[in-house]
């Protein structure tokens, strides 16, 4: 995003794009200037060549825009009429500059500002630092080349774009750099595909992962976590079809106002048509609502790791961030007003004791509001909303938890609480939310009979802490640089013995593990020892039992971990012990201070 | 269905059809006659009254017609011309009849036949008994009146249909009677509603059920079981899309071939439609394919219990029998040529040590292969076809296995054994199947570099041992008459507390074993002990902890057995322990003699 107060900052990269115009103008007289603006991590400029630029002239530019900072070239505005521009720019050669400026000139613009620095002069608003002499010498480098049209059509012209990096100074540099190089290597589209976690393909459609053996091993083991920690917070589960007729969402008020983000319906000869689910609610508010409920029942806390399917474009689907089919941590409360506050209190906690466990940093929660001026956007019923968003009021202050307000951002059945995470990269991400719904009971017509023996509504709750599989183990793969913990890692152990003479105790072990469930891979290849090695790192497999003459002989396992290296001999029996512990207890061994 | 040859027990059943006319007439002289065939539990006549029947009517029947067995009336058969016969059946006003004798003369009939007992005497082909005292007076019983239209066409007149049951004689009568009685008491669409296993509502659509909390919990333990097997035979998990481009299916052949039994497609605007899976294979396969695949990863063994959709005639739909969304347990085997056969015989034990373990009986196995002949129903490849059902039939004939043949009754890509089991009702019904194929690995171009560097194709084997969750459980239901075992019980114990005095230790006993995950509910009701007793025992809940006054003194819990009602007091731990140990084991406690 780009800076909004024209700070220093924003000074230096906007002077950066006119030096490196310069700069560039020198190398290649005969190119014709098109843009160049500063961004958020320095500027870049457009620019049609003759002779096209390379790589290799990366180390001229930069070494000409040293030489011109050296010159302390002031730089001095002026105007033209606009007239006087066009004039000026067609002598001058500057086609794409002639043509946005007699732009200008048709929408009524009758000043034109122009920049001068030594040699070089731009049309330009600025503003601008005194002199080139004021831009660190070492606060920047020349970082890409990319192809893009004129004014962003593909009609027009390609042209060549330079971008540079630029920051107030060195340091700020080179940690950019450093971050941006650890998020490259982290990257779960790259890191997916070195560790065959999941894989998309053209066959079957954008937007629609299919996960190999290592990524569903990654979303068994959280399914299963949050399946235990459900059943102990008393949840129970349903499962639902992935399908509907459309009237269930015409009931629920997603027909017609999501329809949109739904999957095109299925006409079923003779009968009606058949939507894929974009969201689980209406399908267990059929299950609540099947026959009467007493209060003796409530809360009912309904969970299901749904599959649901959302028409998102093509052109938007990036990875596993943004996807087509999601597979939901979802659940619904259906509870008493009186258990309201008592079950959003227990949804928090949950969520945060999640967060905890998995060492998320800087978690901020966003309290969302309806927008009253927004009639389009939510349900219409005031005295509802003004009640569900105290009772989140109640929640938040009673659990003094900092919040964020964000109004007009609720969902349209009532009030929100999101939760954002900082990526180890320092990008917030979304990550779960809470609902508290007071509008779908209605539209369900959702009873339950009191202890007064009346009919009541209930409230919903609607919950997510682990989000979807696909934007959570996103998060989590760049949140561990792919180094899952033991009992999240897609192979737990590998075994390497150190020769083939060996095989059979190796097959002992290998079979001992198998039996006990734990995902064990053993390394049968012609490799030496330490190819072995090198490549069961590279997978980043947690641990490695490193089977030589001597393990087989004292019936023992050198225990080797990938997070902290440490290599120690265990009995059989301890290691088995030890790494079922890993498991059972779902340490966090890819911290240092859990790799115990 | 109807006895093929006419034998005795078709002869009393024919016979006991004009009895029971005749014994009808006496009491409706008025009625007019439709048809009235023998059926595979007795026999059925239709009629027309103008004054209606009712069941305070079968007694009356029931006599006339021993009184017409203890008159040893003779049958007797004559013949009339087709003009003759239309003539004499307009006579005596059998309109019916009329009709249906000139249909039959228009076909060419010339001759009609009849047969004679007593004073009744109806158009019939026979055979009969010799004369009506041949009829054992105590073999039937009138069973129940139906609607059913003149030739089974809702345009015509809606008649009366009165169904007797006849057996050779009482035991059999009585035996049938039990059996359905039983049929009908475990008929899992009537346990599912009793016990809350599942819902089909209209509003979702029909054949998609949709899983209760109590269901669900049977799916879990199910789904957990078959992935610790499949762990323990070295199977990896994939998880994969439920809808794809329709491309793929043109690839794997399913289209256009199979189109009628899928959903209809989703048109995406400016893509192409997609369709919900109605097979997982497909996208399997892709996995397969995704990356160049080596002799060292096979056998390679994906499995996901994967929800296929099928598009069934709505008419055709039935409980789980029946159903539009199929969850099943499947997986593909990919493997080399010389791993084929052993790993036949791996999923062959697999799958019967699973009906061992559930105590399925009668086990028949069916080895189908295809039909030559019928080149439109089977890949066209006579060497793959001969070579693939070579190799399954060493297989079956190494393991020594009993099978029926059934040729033509492949599956379209290679030949399969069919595991079909028989219901404890004496209902057979087909639960799994293991199929190889090798013309899919050909459609999709699969292949893997042998040890000799070369590319080679591999085998696939499609299995799926607990077939799909629908028709499982529904089997399941019947099998164990709703009484699951602890390890499957939606309901793994419920705490029945004499009274509210003790309810903090009652509470403490749920707050252990939930703390062990498992399933527990605590009745908190006002009702007496007695009727909390006997509401577990409807619920046909394995184990009900009571606890007494002496139970909180002592800290003990009296266990009461639902399948033994053995009743034991053990200590917390014993107790809590005992119930984690037939979890763990996965014992088969409804069973008595696993009951420990």
């Amino acid at each position: 995003m780009m800076e909004s107060s024209h700070d220093q900052l924003y000074c230096i990269r906007h002077s950066l794009a006119h030096v490196m115009a310069q700069a560039v103008l020198e190398l290649r007289p005969n190119a014709k200037l098109a843009f160049g603006p500063p961004i958020d991590n320095g500027c870049y400029y457009d620019f049609d060549f003759d002779t096209p630029l390379t790589h290799d002239d990366f180390k001229a530019i930069e070494k000409n825009m040293r030489k011109i900072i050296g010159q302390r070239q002031p730089f001095a505005a002026s105007k033209r009429s606009a007239a006087e521009a066009v004039e000026y720019l067609k002598a001058r050669g500057e086609t794409y500059k002639v043509e946005y400026c007699l732009e200008l000139a048709a929408r009524g613009e009758t000043e034109i500002g122009f920049y001068t620095n030594g040699p070089f002069e731009d049309m330009c608003a600025g503003p601008h630092l005194e002199h080139t002499g004021q831009i660190p010498p070492d606060c920047f480098t020349i970082d890409a080349l990319a192809g893009a049209y004129w004014r962003g059509d593909e009609k027009n012209k390609q042209l060549t774009r330079i971008y540079c990096l630029a920051f107030k100074n060195k340091d700020d540099l080179k940690s950019y750099i450093e971050k941006r190089e650890l998020a490259r290597e982290r990257d779960h589209r790259k890191l997916g595909k070195e560790l065959e976690l999941f894989l998309i393909s053209d066959v079957v459609g954008p937007g629609l992962p299919l996960w190999t053996p290592n990524g569903t091993a990654i979303r068994e083991a959280l399914e299963t976590f949050a399946k235990e920690q459900e059943a102990r917070y008393g949840y129970v589960r349903v499962a639902t079809p992935h399908i509907a007729k459309e009237n269930l969402y015409y009931t629920s008020g997603h027909l017609p106002y999501y329809k949109d983000s739904m999957f095109p319906p299925m006409e079923l000869e003779g009968e009606c048509a058949y939507y894929m689910k974009a969201m689980n609610c209406p399908h267990h508010h059929i299950i609540f609502g099947h026959r009467p409920r007493s209060y003796r029942e409530l809360p009912l806390r309904f969970a299901e790791y749904g599959t649901v399917y959302r028409y998102e474009d093509s052109g938007s689907l990036s990875g596993l961030l943004r996807v087509r089919s999601i597979a939901q941590n979802d659940a619904h409360i259906y509870c008493t007003l009186d258990q309201v506050k008592d079950e959003l209190k227990a949804t928090f906690n949950m969520t945060l004791d999640y967060y905890k466990k998995f060492r998320f940093e800087n978690i901020k929660v966003r309290f969302s509001t309806h927008d009253p001026a927004n009639k389009d956007k939510f349900v219409d019923n005031p005295e509802l909303w003004a009640f569900s968003e105290k009772i989140v009021k109640e929640v938040v202050d009673e659990l003094k938890v900092d919040h964020i307000l964000g109004v007009g951002e609720a969902a349209f059945y009532g009030p929100k609480l999101d939760f954002q995470a900082t990526t180890m990269l320092g990008r917030e991400e979304s990550i779960s939310t809470t609902q508290l719904d007071f509008a779908q009971p209605i539209n369900f017509d959702l009873t339950y009979i009191g202890d007064d023996g009346r009919q009541h509504r209930p409230y919903i709750i609607h919950r997510a802490p682990l989000g979807a599989h696909e934007r959570f183990i996103a998060f989590l793969i760049e949140h561990f640089g792919g180094a899952f913990p033991t009992w999240m890692a897609p192979i737990q152990a590998r075994i390497i013995p150190v020769n083939a003479e060996v095989t059979n105790y190796a097959k002992e072990i290998e079979s001992i593990l198998r039996e006990k469930l734990i995902r064990v891979e053993l390394d049968s290849s012609d490799n030496s020892f330490n190819k072995k090695i090198r490549e069961a790192v590279t997978r980043k497999i947690p641990n490695m039992a490193i089977i030589g003459h001597k393990e087989a002989e004292q019936g023992t396992v050198t225990l080797r971990r990938y997070c902290t290296q440490e290599q120690i001999t265990l009995s059989k029996d301890e290691f088995v012990s030890r790494l079922a512990r890993l498991i059972r207890l779902r340490t966090m061994d890819n911290f240092a201070d859990e790799a115990v």
